[in-house]
Parts: structure tokens; sequence; C-alpha cells
């Protein structure tokens, strides 16, 4: 028996606690939550099939909209298919509640069809994980309920010390399954939830403030890393930091930090390029690292890391342990955009000296080198209709609106965005699955996040990984979502061309011989009529008309797949041809001011 | 470094445990893996772009081979996407070897890219995990890991009273991730292995023989439930315990006992009619239920048995503890094979009275009338055109030669294969995952089965299951498979209409309002373009020409997909029509019975 009212106490704790969206898979023993999410006008129901697909779309769609999604499947290997999603929450601090249907005791263990051992099935993957008791209409069960649901929320959204991320919540279910009695509001929607929490945000006491300022040169060689983060408030913190300590801030694409209104003066976004072994790189070894975010998506920036081990100072505000650099690191477990601030204002105040900023104006001069270099190998090649697998981020960083959602898959679309996305006013949110950069459900995360309604969504993602994830486009179907999708299509696995595993010769491993099976994996398939028959509008397109399909597309409802054709080897050759581009305009200029020193010293 | 020798140690371990086929997935870290695996000459190397699907594919092909299979994915969500069919194989006793690549120590849970907590990542779902050390070329490095892979694979098959199931290794491999030297096998392709294993079976002892015949009332109320099982010299054995017992065997489209050359003359294949409430039922509960396999797909022979509680007695030679039930059971914890002839040696030694048929008879004349119900009913729709979801059954039954394997998904389709798939001479293997009874990953299952090269496959899906794993067919095209699949499409969930959300009036829940939202999910997908685009045949299907398209399809390579549409509600009425035509044959003839005997009376 599902007791109507548990359900109600349950589904209004939900509201109550702040979810807003419920992704339902269909299935008879989740029938309970289906009814009762769906009969409360303050929750938004979307129905997709596939479960692993609905995890990553509610994933795009609690980053996109900044609150928790709940996500209902039934019980069996449905609860399974949810995996891949949470271990990517877990890591990229998303908050989800997976709310999974299940049989009764009485039904456990015993050989019942569909029934597997649900019980913590997620292991360490998620924040939290409790089982439910069987709605049976007590009003222990009732309170209890509503106390479990509220706190799960919680500490999805996050506590104090602690990042926001999955939670797991079994609802075991006894038939008959269909509620005993009305569903909806059981009370005002604008009740506090029972689970009522106040979280303190964290912050460094005084002491501990003057103690890291004054291990902040002021004037010296230090940086700001602005590692991948989502905090819109964050790049203007870093900004009075850069100011107060004349240290440029080295912003990954998914800081946030390259887009927007702020000063970008300081910022530098070419940092994948200007890390790589050179005279520039040997001439500008930072001293102090300020890491804010997650660890950059540059390799040659984690390189250089490692290989100069400057001080390391990574603030993390959810006490995470975030550095693969494998250096000395002081760990500050506080707010992010509180720290930065207090730095700035502690330097401001104690500072007696002007701040010198030729550290800062070397980085600046030479992401402005990169940057004309790019544009002008770019624009060259481009002219000659030469495909590039930089493009479409060079293009959507110049054609979307404020407040577009600009997606990259893993795992050569991430560093594409890294090395072309340049710095803009307009605020773009660049985002990805970078908590465990997977290639599955990209498609379904960028949707999911089109679900939001927060702004226009583009996504840049490669033909195997849109294969990996061929059903999503079945949720943009059923639910009028739109979405610019440009499909990088060079027929296999492109990322293995830039590793050893491409070049080496090495008969006795089967290198060259089993490159193409095993890494390129090309499969010829041509997605196109699927896209069709899935509802979407497919569109074979060039490097000449990249930029008026991406414009098209934006201003059109619906999704529109625009596959943008390369090739695996010429594109590893172009870009190393970019950087070769890069890298001479960057070493002519040290060559140039070392000249002009040694002129002023004639 | 990747020490080719500890790569060769593992590999050569794996070939010598009975590893034939490794599935890899394309990936970095597990590089050292797939060479490896690739240079040995013994083993059959298959590349899949989803691991999901993968996982799956690995399951099928297991299970039609009979033997371990490998898996091989690349660290990150990669691993993640193996748990689905991870705990199918778990349920269905299914060996596979789960060889997942991970970063080393130093990169994990700092924040390294694409790292996750992969440790125990299956939890319960695997029969054994381990992590083998960096492959460092030490002597007792390559022992160690010889040893630890041989058990691995040991364990998988299923030792002595525990099930065959899934057994996950984890590999972190340091950079550089190309071996160091040659690959391919270091010894003798046939030597033992380094974990060699003799695993006893379980038989009973005299005693307990003698204790559990004496519970078999001879020529009484008992029956032989064979269930899901896939043993193929079960069948042979289930016959002499019936000759012995006289009892008739109730069998599972899953148990193997209905297809086949040995004695089908005690042989039930319509439980699932007969069982249904009705005068025949109340007639013929049994008193006494000895079952082989796992619990049976009928849900009115499950109610049967939960409401006439007879004596149980389950044989589970792996030690398990099926019984959903609920009643009071005796577990014979035993080779079923071995007890299943010891029982029938027993009772013929000890037996002195002939056995009586009439019991046995009573269900084969019953069970025979319900055929010819069936089949006249059957007959007389597809002759008028009408489409029935059954159908594909009943043809494939005819159709599919000696050795064919059928697949049947879940959740209607196997439902279907009960109540459509006749007794036959023909060799014919019923599957299906049902140890979750998930719809996921069905398409990949079957392919997989394909690709063990044992006989020519059919399956018989639905457009939601379809759906689901809808890259399933990126196997087919990279790998020249064969299968006929029929895909039972009634643009929806075509089981909810069975149950009580379906027909509930109950607007206080929302039902009827909201029933085809959260349960029918109509899509309105036509996969026709998707599965061509795959590389698979495409024809639609009316009832007429389905048995000259399935014929056709056998004859041919490739994949072909004909697609049979349904329609839901058509499908109920025709699904209660049939089995009201079954039950008013089989009450005509207890009708006939009682009148012959009170004629007899008279």
């Amino acid at each position: 028996m599902s007791h109507a009212a548990t359900l109600r106490a349950m589904v209004d704790e939900l509201v109550a606690a702040g979810i807003r969206d419920v992704i339902v898979c269909p299935g008879s023993r989740s029938t309970p939550i289906a009814l009762a999410t769906k009969a409360h006008p303050a929750l938004r129901v979307r129905v997709l099939l596939d479960e692993r697909s609905a995890g990553y779309f509610a994933l795009g769609l609690a980053r996109a909209a900044r609150r928790p999604v709940a996500v209902v499947v039934t019980s069996g290997t449905a609860v399974a298919n949810l995996l891949p999603a949470t271990v990517e929450a877990n890591l990229s601090r998303v908050p989800l509640l997976l709310l999974t249907a299940d049989r009764p005791a009485e039904l456990r263990d015993r050989g019942a069809p569909q029934t597997i051992d649900q019980v913590r099935i997620f292991g360490e993957h998620v924040r939290w994980f409790a089982e439910l008791p069987l709605p049976d209409g007590e009003r222990v069960t009732l309170d209890h309920v509503a106390a479990v649901v509220g706190r799960a929320v919680a500490i999805a959204r996050g506590g104090s010390g602690t990042a926001p991320g999955p939670v797991h919540l079994n609802l075991p279910y006894r038939e008959p399954l269909i509620p005993d009695g009305p569903l909806g509001p059981a009370c005002a929607l604008e009740r506090p939830p029972f689970t009522d929490t106040l979280v303190g945000r964290s912050t460094l006491a005084t002491a501990d403030v003057a103690g890291l300022a004054a291990r902040l040169p002021v004037s010296g060689r230090g940086l700001i890393v602005a590692g991948p983060q989502d905090d819109p408030s964050l790049p203007a913190a870093l900004v009075r930091l850069a100011a107060a300590t004349g240290y440029p801030i080295v912003a990954d694409p998914l800081s946030g930090v390259r887009c927007g209104g702020h000063d970008r003066g300081q910022v530098i976004a070419h940092v994948d390029h200007l890390a790589r072994p050179g005279p520039w790189r040997e001439a500008h070894l930072p001293e102090i690292v300020l890491r804010f975010g997650a660890a950059p998506t540059s390799k040659p920036l984690a390189t250089l890391l490692a290989e100069a081990v400057p001080v390391q100072i990574v603030v993390d505000g959810d006490s995470g342990w975030r550095e693969p650099a494998i250096i000395p690191t002081t760990f500050v477990h506080a707010d992010p955009v509180a720290t930065a601030l207090a730095l700035a204002e502690h330097l401001v105040f104690a500072g007696d000296a002007p701040i010198e900023r030729q550290w800062a104006r070397a980085w600046s001069d030479a992401d402005a080198i990169a940057d004309r270099a790019l544009r002008a190998w770019l624009a060259a090649r481009t002219q000659s209709g030469e495909p590039f697998e930089g493009l479409p981020f060079a293009l959507l960083g110049d054609l979307l609106p404020n407040g577009g959602l600009l997606w990259a898959g893993n795992s050569m679309p991430v560093r594409d965005m890294d090395a072309w996305l340049p710095l803009g006013e307009r605020v773009i949110r660049p985002l990805s699955n970078r908590g465990a950069n997977g290639i599955d459900g990209v498609v379904s995360t960028a949707l999911g996040s089109a679900a939001a309604g927060v702004g226009p969504v583009a996504l840049v993602v490669g033909d195997v990984s849109f294969l990996h994830d061929l059903n999503a486009l079945v949720a943009a179907r059923l639910h009028d979502l739109s979405a610019t999708i440009v499909l990088v299509d060079n027929d296999g696995g492109g990322i293995f061309s830039f590793l050893p595993q491409a070049s080496a010769v090495a008969p006795e491993v089967g290198l060259p011989e089993h490159y193409e099976e095993l890494f390129g994996t090309p499969h010829g398939i041509d997605v196109g009529p699927i896209v069709t028959a899935l509802g979407g509008e497919f569109r074979e397109v060039s490097a000449g008309d990249l930029r008026a399909a991406i414009a098209d597309s934006l201003a059109r409802p619906g999704v529109q797949v625009l596959r943008f054709r390369t090739d695996r080897d010429t594109n590893v050759r172009m870009h190393r041809e970019a950087a070769a581009a890069v890298s001479a305009a960057v070493a002519a200029s040290v060559a140039a001011s070392i000249g002009a020193a040694a002129v002023g010293r004639a």
C-alpha cells in the first residue's frame, strides 16, 4: 500500500527544500514517486527513456540552473545506469538527488524479478545514502520522511565545508503501487522545509589572512591560476586580488574568468601556449601560484607547475584536495570569494610601495601576441577552406550572446576550447564535464542544461562521444529543447593522434600495426539520418560556412547538429602549426625585448 | 613504465585460464592491456565504443560461448558504465572478467584528470575484487600477477558452491603507457594456469537423497518446475526424474526444457495459462514442487505457488536462495543434474508399485488443449492480418534451426516467449537477461552472443528497449555480426498497459490523466533510418509477411531489423482474448471430464 499522505509529505519537502525539476524514467515500482511528483504544481517533471542519459541530463540541468535536480528511476539495472553521472556529479560537485524505487524487504535477495541490491550501490560516490521506510501513513513516518528528504537536499546542495554533490535515497514500495488517496501539495507552498539548514560560509581568521598575505610578494613572480569553477562572483574578486598583487590571472576556459564585463586587463587566455617549453616560458617561471577552482585543463601548465615547483596555495571552499602537480601546497579551506577579497584588502591596506606591473605586463603582452598569432593563423587557414577543430570555439566566442552556455566535450574539444576561446566582454558560461572527464553523457548533459532555460546552449563534441550518447536526442524530441551542436567528425578518436600511441614505431608491441583498430577506431557511421530520425536538424558544414550555420542555429528553436568534418592526421599537423606560429611570435618578442635591453645598455 | 614482461605474464595467464575473447573499449590508460591482449594469438580482441554496451556484449558472448569473457576499459566513468551489465552478470551468474585501467596511487584523489575512485566500485555486485600492482618487472610481481589473474578467472567461472559471475581487477599504470619490450606469448600456449583449480561437484550424501526422495509421493500431486537455467544436460535428467515420480515438468521458456530431442511427453509449455485462476487450476493445485533453475518467468505460476503453499524443494548447485514465493522451502545446495538423477535412481530402485500417470496426463492433456486453442486463435488472427506480439515467438519456434539462439527482451517479449514458444524437437536455446530483468543492454547482449558463432541468433525486443541501447548496432557494424531482430514497435512502454496503472481511474492521483506521459511514453521515433545508418538492414513487416521475413533474415548475413508495428491497447485486448480462448477450451475439457466421471458414476 502506497500511503498518499507519506508521498505528499515527501514531495512537499522536496519542494520546500528547493527542488523544482524532476527527471522521471518510466517504470512500475517507481509509480508512487512519479505520480506524486507529477501532482505537485511547483515541480516540473520531464520523462526520459534511458537512465544513463537521464542522469547526465539532470546533471546538466542542475549545473545550468544552479540548483539540485531530482532523478526518479525504477528498481533494477535502471539504478545501475545512474552510476556514470553520479561519479561525474560527485567530482564536479553538482547537486543531484537520486530517488530510486526499490522492492520492499520481503522481495529482496530471494530471486524476485527485477530486484538487485540497491543499498549503497553508489558506494563512496554519493555524499549520503538513506533508505526510506515503507510509506505506512504513521505520523512518525511522515515526519521522518520529510526530515530525511530535507536533509538529503541540503547535503546535495553542500553544507559548510562539504561540497555539493549527489545524494541517494532508496525508496521501497509494496504493491499496490497506486497511491491510496489524493496527491498534490498537502500544505502551503511557502512553508519552510522540515529540515531547514543555515550554512555558514567558511572564512579565514584575520591572522590567517595576514599570514597568507605575507607570503605573497607584491609585484613578484606570482600567478593567480583560475581553474574550472562556476561561481559567477569569483572573477571580480580575482580581478581585485590581481590588482593588489600585480599577478596576472591565468584563466582556464572553464573558470568563467575569460568572458564577462569585469576588468580583463590582467587576464591571460593563452597559457596553454605560453606554458609550452621555449625561451618565453623559461624567462617567466612563476615563484608563487595561488589557485582557485579545480586543476586547470592545460597539460603544458600542469607540467610547468610540476617542474617549476613554485610555492603553491590552493583555495577550495569545499575542503577539497585537488592538487595533481604533487608539489608542496597550502590548502586554504575557506570561501574563495571571501578569501580573495580579504587578501586583496589586506595587501592594499598594508602596502606602501606602488605596485610594479612589469611582470603582469610581460604576461599580458605575450598573451596579446599569442592571440594575434592564433587569429592570423586561423584566418589564413579558414580562408583557404581547411577545416580546423579549434574553429568552432573561436566562432562561438564571437557568436554566442550574453548568457550563452558553451559546452565542450571531452577529450579534444575541451582542449580546443582552452586554446581557442578568446577573452571577451560578453558573459558566456563555458562548461564541460570535468569532474571525471568522461566522453559519455556529454550530449545529454548539454541538453539538460538547455532545459534550464537560462540561455542559449551550444556544444562542441567529437563523433565518438556523440555515438556513445546516441539516444540523448530523444530528450530533445520529447521536451522541445533547443541547442546548437557542432559535431567535430573525424571518424574516430582524435585525441589519440596527439599521444605517443599514434607515433610509436614499436612493432614488438603492435604499433603502428594495431593503432587504428585499438585507438583510432574509425567507424564510418554517418549520423545524419540518425539525427533526423530523432527529430534534430542535421547540416553538413565546411570551414567557410560554419560561422553562418552557427549564427543561424542560435537564432532558431530545435536542435541543429552541424557536422564539421575534419581529418585526424591533418588536425594534429594544424595544431602543431598553430602552436609553432604562437611560439615563433612570442620568441620574436622575447628576442626584441632582449635586443631593446641591449640597446638601452649600450 | 609498463613492463612488458608483467603484461605478458598477465595475458599468458588469461589464456591459460581459458579466456579467448576480449572486448576492448578505446582509451589511453588502458593501452598496456589493449596492446598486450591484442598481441596474443589465442585471444580474439573486439573493439567497441560504448562501455555500457561493451559490458552487455561481453555478457552475451560469455553466455553463448559458455566461457568467461574479459572486458577492458580505461579509467574514469568508462568503468562506471560497466555497472549495469555487472549487476546482470552477478544475478544471472555469467562469468565476466572486468579489467579496468587506473591511474597509479600518486594520481588518485588529488584532482588529477579522469581519475575516479575505482576501488571496489562495483561493491557487492562482483564475486571478487583485486588491485594489481604496477607492472614493475620484478619476478615476484610477475608471479603475483599471474596467480591473481588465474584466480580471478577461476572465481568468475564459479568455484564449488559459488556461482559463476563477474570479477573485477583494477590495473594501475604509470606513464609511459607503451610497453617497454616485446609482447606476445611468453611461454607455451598449452601450459596450465599458474593458479590451477579443480572444482568439486557438490553431491548429496546417500542418506540425504533417501530423505529427499521419501518426501516425494510417487504419482502424487507434484510438479517439477524447470526455471530459467542454461545447462544443456539438465533437461534429460529432469525427464528421468519425471518418469520416476510421475510429476509433469512445468517448463519455463528459459529452462531449455521445452526444445530439444529429449522425451517431452511430460513437459508442460503453457503453465502461464493453466495457472491462471479458473476451474482447471483449482482442480490441479500441486502439493509438492521441486524446482530447478531460477524462479520462473510466469506471474500466474508465481501467484499459484504463493497461494497454494505446496511443499517446496529448490535445487540450486550454486548455493543460491532464489525463492520469491515466500513459502517454507528446502534448499538443496548440490549439483542439479546429479541430484535429479540420484533422486530418480533412488525412486526407481526403491519403488515397487507401478507409477500412476493420471496426474501427469491431466497436465499434458490440458497443455495440449491450451496449445491447440492458442494455435487456432493465432492462426485466425494472423489470417485476418491483425499484428499480435506473441506471433514472433510462435514463428521463431518453427523457423530457428537446430542450435539457434532465441533472445527475448524484457519486459513484454519474455512473457510472450513464455506464452507462445511451443514444445519442439529442435535444440533452440532461449535466452534473456533475467538476472535483473533490465530493458537496457538487450540488443548488445544478443549481438555479443552472435559473436560467439555457436548458432544463428534471433532477438525479439520492444521499441523502448531498442532505443535504450541504440548504439548497440555499432558493434554489429564493426564486427560483421549477423542477427535477426524482430522489433515489436508499439511506440512506447507496452507492459504498463497490463498493469493497474493503465486501467486506474483515480483522478486524485492523476490517472488516467498522466498515464501516457509517465508510463505509455510514446516517442514517435522511426528507427528505420537509424538502423540503416548504423549498417543494419531495416524492413517493415506485417503479420502476414513476418514468417517469410524471418526465414529470409535467418538465411542471410548481417543484421536485419524487422519492424513489426503493434498497438498497445489492441495488444492487451488480444492477449486477453487468447487467454480467454485457452481458458474456455480447458474449462470445457474439465466440464467434459466431470461429465464423463458423472456418466461413469451413473
